[in-house]
């Protein structure tokens, strides 16, 4: 713990509820455009569902790294389609705005109290899949004060890649025991723990709604195990 | 002016003093290992004076894209042997400790004021040729609330390289006339506004010290020339 220079966050679940934030703004599309009968719940759902197969072409070598935004429209379409919504009548500047439902989510309660915190003694930093102008927005728009927007475009490299990880820690000039990653999510603090970087589990237990499953408590041995991110800063002496 | 998004600003002589800072530090590591007799503020001009010329080989090719912290250190090794500075004599962390000097750099009087000005209206990031680590740390130390951090490393380009600016809107998500590239050194604002950005001009009559002779005046058709970041922030209407 002493040792510890940075804090690097995984975002969508850990920072920011994505199921809510996307579910808000399709019913908003949804109602505009007389498709009130999609369920905007579901409809997140199934776009999250798409997310880590995209990412795979690329940690796969299929594709050269592409910036989240484009993966997510990409998505988009391909679940409308699936629930049978034909785009061909909706403005471009329409879908573009649904797209960009993801710069517009919402940080659970706790996270900007516990950052501002943490930013005291702490470099705070997104190592987030998302794309750096994806993060900027969020961050602006909920008060977020990163001190630095690090993760998937500055890496070129999605995680759990271990270059994720690693290359981070180069760029930071830190060594990975100098710093922790915290996430919702045991497989990303598995990843980083493979690369020597601390650890900290923060539970979201509503990122999937209320039937979630996965990720409820922690299943790995982390440095930091904390309720929210408030408690995380205490923990980290802040 | 109404339709920019971004402020993006050049660091070194534009938000910092380097010159003061350097020769600050310098004063102290001279002193500490007996060399009294070198004089830290030529010190800092030469170690400055292999700044362009290091770069170059990468903006030409003859070298990938090296992190400028890399290149700080090549030029101070090479500046203090010109200067007859045995350096086998001095241990390793002490010698870090001198070119960690960039990352102790104090910003001008009016930085911090007019760039959390900028804040609230705009998205405020540096767009320079230091590394990510030398950005926060400056930015730490002396509380500069930037957004995102941009520049060399994310970009993979050293300014006036054109990619250093496409880059830099293609990553923000936004067209080259939505950012402005504010610097005190008109060659950076004509290189930004030959890729179609805005330009605002702040000049820093004592960044080279007393004698200096270049960028007094703005010498280009740029968007906006300012006094200071304060004024800048006025003229942006904040």
């Amino acid at each position: 713990m002493n040792q510890i220079k940075a804090f690097c966050f995984d975002v969508f679940g850990t920072v920011v509820d994505w199921r809510s934030g996307i579910a808000r703004d399709a019913a908003i599309f949804f109602e505009r455009h007389g498709l009130a009968g999609v369920d905007p719940l579901r409809f997140a759902d199934a776009w999250r569902s798409r997310y880590q197969p995209a990412m795979q072409a690329c940690r796969d070598g299929h594709r050269p790294y592409v910036r989240l935004d484009v993966l997510h429209r990409e998505n988009m379409e391909y679940v409308l389609a699936e629930m049978h919504v034909d785009t061909r009548d909706i403005k471009e500047s329409e879908l573009a705005w649904l797209n960009m439902a993801w710069h517009r989510l919402d940080p659970w309660p706790d996270v900007v109290a516990g950052l501002t915190r943490l930013k005291t003694k702490y470099i705070i930093a997104p190592a987030s899949n998302g794309n750096i102008a994806l993060m900027v927005d969020i961050a602006k728009r909920a008060g977020i004060p990163w001190d630095a927007i690090l993760g998937a475009e500055v890496t070129q490299a999605y995680k759990p890649a271990p270059q994720a990880y690693t290359r981070m820690s180069e760029i930071l000039g830190l060594r990975p025991e100098e710093i922790c990653m915290a996430a919702a999510h045991n497989s990303d603090l598995k990843a980083a723990q493979e690369c020597g970087l601390a650890t900290a589990f923060v539970a979201r237990p509503s990122e999937h709604g209320p039937g979630q499953t996965m990720d409820l408590a922690p299943t790995g041995d982390w440095s930091i195990v904390a309720r929210d991110f408030k408690d995380l800063a205490s923990q980290a002496g802040c």
